[in-house]
């Protein structure tokens, strides 16, 4: 597919993140101004709240479901709705639309630059899985040794664990050290202290769409899945170490989960679907790919010591994952769990098999043994106070570029006093 | 403290579970009318949605926050307003109450046999605890060997995982047997069948009312918990073993959770509190007991094959718990992790120090080695299709009782093929 070119110009630039191929769907607010549902075209944004309430351009004739400051009410519609009204939509920002549509369209749009994105839908619960084959045999070699890598069932199941959706929040939220209860191999009893190893995990997040209600097949997944996001599951690795066993993670992970604030959605991705790799097992029926299930994005890492400039400190791509979105989705309705619309599921880190494609500090600097050099000529094992860590990732297409912008952070020192009040 | 009597003579018989000393909160309807909040009283319910309505008894003054189908509303406004609503409500209902005020809340009440009780508020998120000594040492030698049973962190943190709230229902809701991807020891691959292991595990669930922002203290903590329920964790104990290393469980705990339709408030249990056991090693300061943190709450579990009569097959008491429900909530906070009004914490299997005592199938049979024989002379060493298992808990008082009602569900054969449509 080629670009499709808009009478938004700035839309049209083969690196513009945001052209009429992509569309994807966010919340901002402009100044003082209520939180609004926006679509992000070029240098702009598009008040879908305000064309819903015009009559120019509606999800559902009869309900305002973009009268809100999240998507979820939009999502609920379903796949066809969803298609209904991205093809509408690609109309009315398609170059031949008619001068009187760009100047209503343009009357409810605002520059990008003015305005302050938010949480882009209600997250309903939150789901972390563990498909990213060299993450989780770097991970398993660093924590139980090479010949216990990967555990039995890594490679028959999609394996994950429940987060806590109270505390996923959008790029550009700071983001506070925790403390918790962790234990030095060298003590005998565990104390209680900020964290020495807080770490990123770079993700990309699938959001459900529509609910189900039993056992769905791998391609009813596909089909429930709405968009991606970046995510960002921060953790706070020495915490994790102490508690993980024998129930997982819990603590470690519960301070913040970041989000890119545009949710790129499923069609915009379509042209960029990759296979799986090759399967070690076959899987079980009812987890096969049914056609090529991951997508070719691009994901880089930058760290940022405070004050100072980015330096990339990994490049890696989605493609590298074992099990699909789908394929996770699957398995998380086999026991007849209920997948509700705004349902948010991680994919798991996202690490290549070398090591400057690795997505976490963890695996970066081998648990602290081997520190990475910034381009600023700092040491880093894990995140100082003050970094600021972002995550990047693209699609590239035919003379266009799908981009999801960024998922950003900056690490406050922990409290002094937890407790203080 | 004695018995309070009432006017609703049914409320002051020393057995009956809903004395005015108790006065839980659920939601009910009747026939097909709309879903209401009430309070139980004796063998009636008080319409709380009517009495606010009329203007005769009120949480706030300003809002109707007993107008919807849950008690979410009600419970964030906290505790100082709890307190006030139920001595009005105690005022209302005692036996001293004016013959205007009987006439009238009579009007707004309706017998409990004809009423259907529903969700008593909407479950946030759901975590689920592992704080039973008795529970965790059982289960750890049977996986991992006595001298190996509780993991090195469970004397100094209250372990648990995030569950799934989406799954979790109210008492009476039938229960579908889970499939699920297992691997039998003789087997070298797993395999996708119905659970052959489906379990309960006996626990209490402790409801946040008013959110957090932050690391709290424990007794922050107490303070923020609106009241209790009975809990069944229905677990899929072969689903379990092959998932849940090394990030827990997941889908084993995700076909349902069911909790008792009463929520029983903090208040009336207040004259029940007890001190949790002693310590091995002395917790670390933001964890440690500031007074009697746990409850004598009688418990004990029933089973009943299809059409048979029921065999108590475990007596317990919430008193065998290592941590309690504060205890657990602070640590939930350490990482500064949002907890939500609705938030529903269960505290782990209860188990005491004997045989019968155990919460859990996979306990009482000893991973089915030693399987029990019911009143009926069937054997059980886990769930069958058709039993129906019920949770009953109670404190008794000076005179009175308070009542969970109870929390019970029948388990359905599993489908032949879960995804036929």
């Amino acid at each position: 597919m080629p670009l499709l070119k808009s009478w938004v110009e700035s839309a049209n630039d083969a690196k513009n993140p945001f052209p009429l191929n992509n569309l994807p769907y966010g919340v901002f607010s402009v100044d003082d101004g209520d939180l609004r549902c926006g679509i992000a075209i070029g240098d702009r944004i598009i008040d879908a709240t305000g064309l819903e309430a015009a009559g120019i351009l509606r999800a559902d004739p009869d309900a305002d479901v973009l009268d809100a400051p999240y998507w979820n009410d939009f999502m609920e519609l379903g796949p066809k709705v969803w298609a209904d009204y991205r093809t509408k939509l690609q109309e009315l920002l398609a170059e031949d639309a008619s001068d009187e549509i760009q100047d209503q369209l343009t009357t409810y749009s605002v520059p990008m630059a003015e305005a302050t994105m938010h949480m882009p839908f209600r997250v309903a619960e939150y789901t972390d899985f563990y498909a990213g084959r060299h993450h989780a045999t770097n991970v398993g070699t660093m924590f139980r040794g090479a010949e216990n890598a990967l555990p039995p069932n890594w490679l028959h199941i999609p394996i994950g664990y429940n987060g806590r959706a109270s505390s996923v929040v959008v790029s550009g939220t700071d983001i506070r050290r925790p403390w918790g209860q962790l234990k030095s191999p060298d003590h005998d009893t565990p104390a209680f202290l900020p964290c020495r190893r807080f770490d990123i995990e770079l993700e990309m997040g699938a959001i459900v769409g529509t609910p189900s209600n039993g056992p769905v097949t791998v391609d009813e997944a596909d089909e429930m899945i709405f968009g991606y996001v970046l995510l960002n599951d921060w953790s706070a690795r020495d915490i994790q170490a102490w508690e993980y066993q024998p129930l997982g993670p819990f603590q470690a992970k519960a301070t913040a989960t970041s989000i890119s604030p545009w949710i790129v959605t499923k069609a915009a991705l379509e042209p960029f679907r990759v296979d799986t790799p090759e399967r070690e097992y076959e899987l079980l029926d009812h987890l096969k790919d049914t056609g090529p299930m991951l997508y070719d994005i691009k994901l880089a890492v930058d760290m940022a010591p405070a004050g100072q400039p980015a330096t990339t400190i990994a490049r890696t791509n989605y493609r590298e994952m074992y099990y699909s979105s789908a394929q996770q989705l699957a398995h998380h309705s086999t026991s007849g769990c209920p997948m509700r619309t705004g349902d948010l599921l991680g994919s798991g880190t996202i690490s290549g098999a070398t090591k400057p494609e690795r997505g976490s500090l963890l695996e970066l600097s081998w648990g602290g043994k081997e520190p990475l050099t910034l381009d600023t000529g700092e040491e880093r094992s894990f995140i100082e106070d003050g970094d600021t860590l972002t995550l990047k990732g693209h699609c590239e297409g035919d003379g266009y570029t799908i981009g999801f912008g960024t998922c950003t952070g900056t690490v406050l020192p922990a409290l002094e006093d937890p407790y203080a009040r």
